[in-house]
């Protein structure tokens, strides 16, 4: 907990901060951004929100989800940065940018295994069920009331990211997070309404073929589907309409490794990678250089959809062979 | 609480007693009849465990879900009957049975706005999100000891009765009590592995069907699906296959009203019904003489398939136009 304490130390001494999240942002990431951005303006510390793509319409629900924006050329970046569930600063989406730090403080505050602690301060809790858990912690730390809004960001990131509650990362402490945050006014309805019972026309449409062409290999224990990048915007589903297509490989009874492979862009191929109990999905994203956690990854690789299909299955096979760990 | 003191000094007081739940019974009724038979043999109370139905196999991993037993016509009744998660005496499915007591006493612990308050005792909690938090509740007062099998148990009608926390009847104490049960070695992994994500392929196959079927009125803001008697026996989906299916209804942005029909007889079928905000769908079950919660209820109703559909919807049709509400 000394880089916790460390971090308290360095933000009450700023008057300005940029808070960003990883690109393609999820509901951990924009909830821990606004959350922590709410508490520390209540201490008089101006908060600049950056992510390199827009908050999905299923997160405009979030209190000021509309004020998070894109790194303009022209804007100066304060002294300090900290960079929320980006396992590397390449999540960003701003590597280049961020390379040049210019005496800039970074703080990195994460919950991925897959952290490669590339900040000045690195607080990475592989433990914590999301990063809006370890910013429950930070807010608590830094004495700051949690009101309704930062309530509903905070309990938006920790429900989204556990599945609600249901993936092998949730724990006691989860629960009793979640009921505190309760307590003190998150608007879980709104969460629900949005985010979970949310599902678009051009989802349905995506699900639908995505059930009619499932693949499955080793006697079914490992299953997925695959979108061409004509299918996804035939389907009229926008990129997030595609995030939590995974389960439906993943609920099937066989199914021990789920993978779900989008053509996001021509010749581009965004692969999510998700396990049941035992098999190591973060090693099998890192083989292509991606990464995660044991039963949740992703990994981005550029060529022809069919030979990146074919050449994952392939390590998967190999891997679940050797017992779910790549040697 | 009058009524649950009064049911924690009959109890104590006796050497068996049996409990009774719901005919198709789901997680919150094996849970919480588990669970509280677990909590009465550790002070010395012979339990016996009646359901009219089988356990469904996503159970199975349930402590003890093998002795529970369909009511034997040899077997002598205990002096105490107590039915759980059962909003009227023909839930269980054996009225008749019940109807001549013979001096029995009956205890009737739910959670349903529509209990009929059948019993001697009736101890309904509308406000508890499932019937496995006042078993809790109870436990904690007979000073049971919460081990390791008790604590799935009610973990498992906690979390199926809400969605897994998702659901508008999940509160903080929800949470809170969640958290101490993950503390007490509630398995949530056998829970996430045996029941949400073991899915058969006969029900892949059913919302494989319901998807291309769907139907919807009132711009979409009510949807549904039907299966017939000989889709459901194809497809070779056993009853409670269906059950989650209506979650898929529910989930598309614009339905307000879900409704799955399934004929699980031939000229006898199941409607299940869930709203997402507004619409108070027990009174439209009620029209059918059905019940539940506002936003999940239930019916069966006799005839012709096509013709329940029309009968039902144009009800529903009717009641939206009238706010959610039937006079």
């Amino acid at each position: 907990m000394e880089e916790l304490l460390k971090i308290r130390n360095l933000l009450i001494t700023n008057k300005e901060v940029a808070i960003i999240s990883h690109s393609n942002p999820d509901g951990d990431a924009l909830g821990s951004q606004i959350a922590l951005s709410l508490a520390l303006e209540k201490l008089g510390i101006q908060t600049l929100l950056i992510n390199k793509d827009p908050v999905p319409p299923s997160y405009h629900f979030l209190p000021n989800s509309e004020i998070i924006m894109p790194l303009s050329k022209k804007a100066q970046l304060p002294g300090v940065l900290i960079f929320l569930d980006c396992a590397t600063l390449d999540r960003t989406g701003y590597e280049t940018e961020f390379l040049n730090k210019q005496g800039r403080i970074f703080i990195n505050i994460d919950h991925h295994i897959s952290n490669d602690k590339y900040a000045d301060i690195n607080w990475v809790e592989e433990k914590a069920a999301a990063t809006a858990e370890m910013i429950y912690d930070l807010i608590s730390l830094l004495q700051v009331k949690i009101d309704k809004d930062i309530a509903t960001a905070l309990y938006t990131g920790i429900s989204t990211d556990t599945g609600s509650f249901l993936y092998e990362n949730t724990t006691s402490t989860t629960h009793q997070i979640a009921s505190d945050l309760i307590n003190k006014g998150a608007n879980i309805s709104e969460l629900r309404i949005n985010f979970y019972e949310n599902m678009s026309k051009g989802r349905l449409n995506l699900l639908k073929k995505g059930l009619n062409n499932l693949s499955f290999a080793q006697n079914d224990k490992i299953g997925w589907m695959a979108f061409t990048y004509s299918e996804l915007t035939n389907s009229d589903a926008v990129d997030s309409d595609g995030d939590g297509l995974i389960n439906y490989v993943k609920n099937i009874s066989e199914v021990e490794v789920a993978l779900v492979f989008r053509e996001i862009e021509p010749g581009k191929t965004k692969v999510s990678l998700r396990s049941k109990s035992w098999f190591d999905v973060n090693q099998l994203a890192a083989v292509f250089q991606g990464g995660g956690h044991a039963r949740a990854a992703g990994c981005v690789i550029e060529g022809d959809q069919q030979e990146i299909v074919k050449k994952v299955i392939s390590k998967a096979q190999e891997s679940f062979l050797q017992g779910g760990h790549i040697r």
